[in-house]
């Protein structure tokens, strides 16, 4: 066949932008590049590979044509679109949870289960949640060799988890607390300076302050007093590395940070493992960045996370306590690799295969 | 004996200035309360209960006539001069990490071990360190009724744990990246924000911003690549709750909040436990606030928690994949109850025992 010619579904969004300049970035392996969004913003000119493309309205008719469709818009959109899309012929990348869980839908990550993208019967493949994906490249690699067993999580998400309106109101609030004398920041009622600026709590996506703050509750409550994204942690990694009885157990809690999550993971393998054993498998992943001298300050952060694809591991050590166990900290952009970049590097895979 | 009297050694630091404010808001039990501090903050005069009290500088006679001695100063300086006040016959109460793990001086969390700290063959009592006193009232009362086993836990360490330095310069980023505009902060580049503002990585306590950021290393790197802090979550949490097998592993995390340390605590038992038999038994406890309603905002948060003594508890759930095993997030003042206020009730039970 030709070039495939894709769509990107939510092209005006906050991953949505992310991912125009990963198609940039990239060698333009496509026929037509077609943008799509609400109705609201349809109409706006955005440049893709140096050329002005229109982003049209979402509709039956914006996939006349296309091979592949790349969706980045709410769950409930997802569910309706993707489906009208799949049964004109277009293999649609899904970034939503609408159909992560389905069991006709491939959970795929390159690094990890690219084989699963082939078998899609309802013309449908999953992207990650961002934090699930922010640990896959490394946990895959050293699955294939110790087999995982179980997973201790806690993360450290940064509020463009929570899109646009979370990285707004993250300004928003620093602008207010750092606008303060030292003396009233130091009294830590942030609550109080913000209020006094003029920020209403109601306005946040979140019920307290997110700036010099965390929140140790990310997405919705669900059965058992888990978050929607805790349940995601383990029931995603168990799809994606093919572990049906993988032990999870994951908390979740946002920091005031812009971009990139952090995960600090404690995890059990069914062989011998040794933190040296563990610093050389992923020093060979072409993925997967090491950056593991604290001593001298070498340690992956999210500030310096921000903006690159691969996944940095850092604070490598044996859990001398329990066997066969690693404790690591992971760094990835939750806008790249946790959500625009995956998305489209599953886009690139099936360019392959329909070639 | 008459009321016996108290000394406080530091009383001009970060610990020290919180205090003096405990000892001012309880019950005067002392006879003389006198404030020692280096010979640089000697002459300063300080408030307490009502009246003004001249800190002198530290030295022998310091010590002289003096019942209790609470210490509050670096590592080598307790080393030095708490003995040399025990050999005075001065019970000494010391916050440094200098005789922690001395099997001669105990390590005491009145609400978890009180008969611990009569026994003190040198004179001394230690404190904990502020990260593993976060969780000891609430683990010491699910450990005497469900036995302790395991121990996996991340922290969400504030800056103040590194002292008035790392309050000042987290306040110095803050100011530098609030002076932004928001589009500037978008850009997310923190470090080239701090830098165009004039403030230098190398007056910072840390290697990296700490600002929009979070740092996995918190304290000195120790052997198998643990820091200071991660070994001290160990080795003290086995001696408060005398638990020499308990199988510990720590990640610490230093993360942009001015005030109180937040743990993510995934704790397994030797007994069959709920969550609802925890959240009924932490609800006893006189020094736990339990806060455990996310689906309609209750949840513990370092903002809120800042400038309050308990120990306050939310997210309790059963980790289901794992048998008697309950995840939680513990939040509490690292300077309040982490410190000051634990040192503090350690010279209360002793000044008891005295009468």
């Amino acid at each position: 066949m030709s070039k495939p010619n894709l769509a990107l579904v939510g092209a005006t969004g906050a991953v949505g932008t992310v991912m125009i300049s990963i198609i940039n970035a990239r060698e333009n392996i496509w026929g037509e590049i077609r943008l799509i969004a609400s109705a609201r913003s349809a109409g706006k000119e955005i440049v893709v590979h140096g050329k002005p493309h229109t982003v049209v309205a979402l509709s039956d008719e914006a996939f006349d044509g296309i091979d592949i469709a790349m969706f980045d818009v709410p769950d409930e959109v997802s569910e309706v679109w993707a489906p009208i899309a799949a049964a004109k012929g277009v293999v649609c990348v899904d970034n939503s949870a609408a159909f992560r869980m389905n069991p006709e839908v491939p959970l795929v990550v390159p690094e990890v289960n690219p084989f699963a993208a082939k078998s899609r019967p309802l013309g449908i493949i999953a992207n990650p949640n961002c934090t699930t994906l922010t640990m896959m490249a490394a946990l895959g690699a050293l699955h294939s060799k110790w087999t995982l067993t179980e997973l201790v999580v806690s993360s450290y998400q940064a509020v463009s988890g929570a899109g646009a309106p979370g990285i707004d109101q993250l300004a928003a609030e620093i602008a207010a607390v750092g606008g303060h004398s030292e003396a009233g920041l130091k009294s830590n009622n942030v609550s109080e300076i913000l209020s006094a600026a003029g920020l209403k709590q109601s306005d946040s996506p979140w019920a307290v302050p997110i700036a010099m703050n965390v929140i140790p509750v990310a997405g919705g409550l669900k059965e058992g007093g888990h978050t929607s994204e805790e349940l995601k942690v383990r029931n995603e990694s168990r799809k994606i590395l093919g572990i049906k009885d993988l032990k999870v157990a994951a908390t979740c809690v946002r920091v005031p940070v812009q971009v990139s999550h952090s995960l600090a993971v404690h995890a059990t393998f069914a062989k011998d493992i040794t933190a040296d054993e563990v610093r050389a498998e992923l020093e060979k992943q072409p993925t997967v960045v090491v950056m593991d001298d604290p001593a001298n300050g070498v340690f992956p952060t999210p500030a310096f996370v921000a903006g690159q694809d691969p996944t940095f591991v850092g604070r490598i050590r044996q859990a001398e306590d329990f066997p066969n166990t690693i404790d690591l900290f992971v760094v990835g952009d939750n806008l790249r690799k946790g959500a625009a970049l995956n998305t489209y590097e599953i886009a690139e895979l099936v360019a392959q295969e329909l070639a």
